[in-house]
């Protein structure tokens, strides 16, 4: 089956995640780099920046430019908050269908770019987390909870992590939370004879954080019920884990006419 | 919130799965045992054989005097294809909304058994497989699939099991099967330098299985993707871990009016 | 290679792990049940009490007189400690090498008892934990500590446990500490937003206790360096993993001829 | 405690684990980098070479003059076999403690230096990995099997890889190997009912190679038991993992006046 060729604007194409978009456009068959969007390198070709793909694609330090000149179906925005702000709503005008990743915007924002979509009839899709294993074991977490009330939560990192516990185990604690009844866990009566054993309570589930050199990101929700186990578990090991997601926002937008938020609400 | 006590007539309640049926109802606050069918014990009471439950309730021989006599909601029916098929229509007959563990109806009969139950409005469930666990395991691992097509499957069980792979891992890959276009998996060059290494090739998925001496049941669905790894396991201790799936069939069943065919049927 | 036949004594045949030795010695080729000690049923044999083996073997009330009558190599004790402690005594005198699980002999007695035990020149072994599993797990964990400082213990149990962490754990911290120089874990700023979140703090390693229903009792010892992660992980599924253990201390005792205190002591 | 510093020569500083090492003793308190031994850069600093670290140390491409002028205590040698050996000979004859990673060296080429460094009383550490947690893992399911005898190995690296089993997975078989006697593993009728799901057959043990995108390279020894499981297991994330390994040889090399080859045999 051969795929129309999509045609993609990269915005912040020399950051980590940026980067990474345009070797996912490079290695994908039917996606092609349109143009980049980048604060310096105005008029440069992405081949001539050192550490970039071997692409022709011109760059453009003007975003409004770049929307009006180039001919694209898609924009890659992996930059800040207000820049991306600034590049979805051009984008939907110019009828270029945005992949945003940021958890950033406000809920203003939010509602001002739905209806911008909804208007236009352009599909767009921002999301917090593109890292599609992530977001399936959260929705996964959720839907078994209904089942199995009883849940732990184990997260492990490298130890240059700031935070205990991390963000998607509490994330994921509070969508376990949508459809559990609080309910205290373990014995009436167990007693900690080291304090923090028992790992910190979010609503009666335990969520425990292990911080060790060597991890990188790894997440395993327990289920408990009598005879029996159910465990989701999800290991990130690099950024490329990424770009999975991004790939499939491009695929889906093309088929979308209004503004979708967050991946979970694309997956089937 | 209180709950309605739903009456409960066990078919089989002196085999493996029966006498759990029969815990199950006591430790449960809204089940109540109202009559029990078995070969043997015409007449007797629950809490008079040997390893049964405290129940007053009666043991009847004659399955359709049973129904006529004792007024219930459910018939959770352990016992074989042939007895279970015949107490499934008396059931469905006499309005008692059947549960049913059993792979081994007929399409004949299932296809009557679902038109009776639709003519009645009398809702039934009839499963293979109780364990909400397993189910859920193939359920996310087939819609994981639809994201992450490179799978590996490794099941571990006790080293009495005489077929490899196990049934629930062949029907695990059949159900990733129906999602994922058929590839072979691993360097297209790569070598055996041990036959087997590899383990089983099932449309180019790959399936392992270990046996240990001190295992029971269980099973892990590992999907990869360019850095990153997704996971999802069952483990199966004991036979209770088949009785939570047949509580939530009870309480369902109460509010179905047709015959759902498997558990992943009645999960949202 | 044959094995000559090892004649043993069951002290406690009706207990949970006394019963559990007695099906060790039917099903193992060179044991043979010589008598059982118990505080019932003087006179009568082993076959004629319910739920115990088919063994023609004599039950002793008076345990002084079983060691006078009756001729046998080893002595296993799975009774209470003031018991133990005196057929212990006995066994030795009567050149029957004892076998006893155990952690509760006072310094004094396990003193009085290896000064007896070297005088006889009989061998004995006293354990608090015959799990070979359980104890392989501490002397490794031990081991890797020693070029893997960073440990973290994550150990996981039924919810009806009331401690926690469990005495497993800390003792294998407790092994680790003996090797490893005390070091805070974790970045050296890190904040728990939900308190406990990272664990109890033992002497700077991190030890997280998991309860859920449907497990028994598992353990794993994690070691991170840069680029790595170590583990050793035991899993018990039910007291049948004592069983082994009893086995190897039967074995190893008759060549003994001065008493060890713990299985790890009796491993190569 | 203050430790002496050790002064290094690393030969072979561009090379994937060379750069590493170059890593290793700039981020060591009590490592110095005294020089390095390369083909090419004869006079240049290290710090003048791209990607390299910022110490001032000479690079030589003469190892005789490289072992003459330079003043050092150990040599670190992770080039190819043949001018590994050279350097090794050099480094010994000039007192300079080498530690050499490669499985390369000929039996005659092994002797030959065992001879050297026995003779001039300079202790030597060649290596085919030194990965401490691999080998730990091979180590101490060497010792595992000895109470353990039914094992499976499960290794996983990432979808690139051509051979399975691993060349770890096989070494570790043929370690356990030598401690447990050949046996069929399963039940004596099991069947296949899709060919390889059980594995390669090791002597009776089986080994299952997974591969994946995303994985690196992981494998895991299980030992089954009655009630009981047993797990050792190493995760390798990147190349850095055999740097705790070259650290420790450097360390224990000073304290050595003969040649050891393997690193299991410098491990306590």
């Amino acid at each position: 089956m051969t795929q129309d060729t999509i045609k993609v604007i990269v915005a912040g194409p020399r950051g980590r995640m940026g980067s990474e978009a345009l070797q996912l456009i490079e290695r994908t068959d039917h996606f092609e780099l349109a143009a980049a969007i980048d604060r310096k390198h105005d008029g440069e070709r992405i081949k001539d920046i050192e550490g970039l793909t071997a692409s022709d694609a011109v760059i453009y330090t003007d975003a409004a430019r770049c929307f009006a000149e180039v001919q694209a179906d898609v924009l890659i925005d992996l930059t800040v908050p207000e820049t991306g702000y600034t590049h979805t709503k051009l984008a939907i005008e110019h009828a270029v269908r945005p992949v945003v990743g940021t958890s950033g915007f406000t809920d203003e924002q939010l509602e001002e770019l739905h209806a911008l979509s909804e208007e236009k009839g352009i599909g767009a899709i921002i999301a917090p987390n593109f890292a599609i294993g992530a977001v399936l074991m959260m929705q996964f977490a959720k839907q078994a909870a209904k089942y199995f009330p009883t849940v732990e939560i184990i997260e492990k990192h490298h130890d240059q992590k700031l935070d205990a516990p991390s963000g998607t185990a509490v994330k994921t604690a509070q969508l376990i939370q949508e459809v559990r009844e609080p309910a205290k866990q373990g014995h009436p009566e167990e007693k900690e004879t080291h304090a923090g054993a028992r790992g910190a309570d979010f609503d009666g589930m335990r969520i425990h954080s292990v911080r060790l050199p060597g991890l990188v990101a790894h997440q395993e929700v327990l289920f408990g019920a009598p005879g029996e186990q159910f465990t989701v578990k999800h290991d990130s090991f690099n950024r490329a884990s990424f770009m999975s997601g991004v790939q499939l926002a491009v695929e889906r937008v093309m088929k979308m006419n209004v503004l979708a938020y967050g991946l979970e609400n694309i997956l089937d």
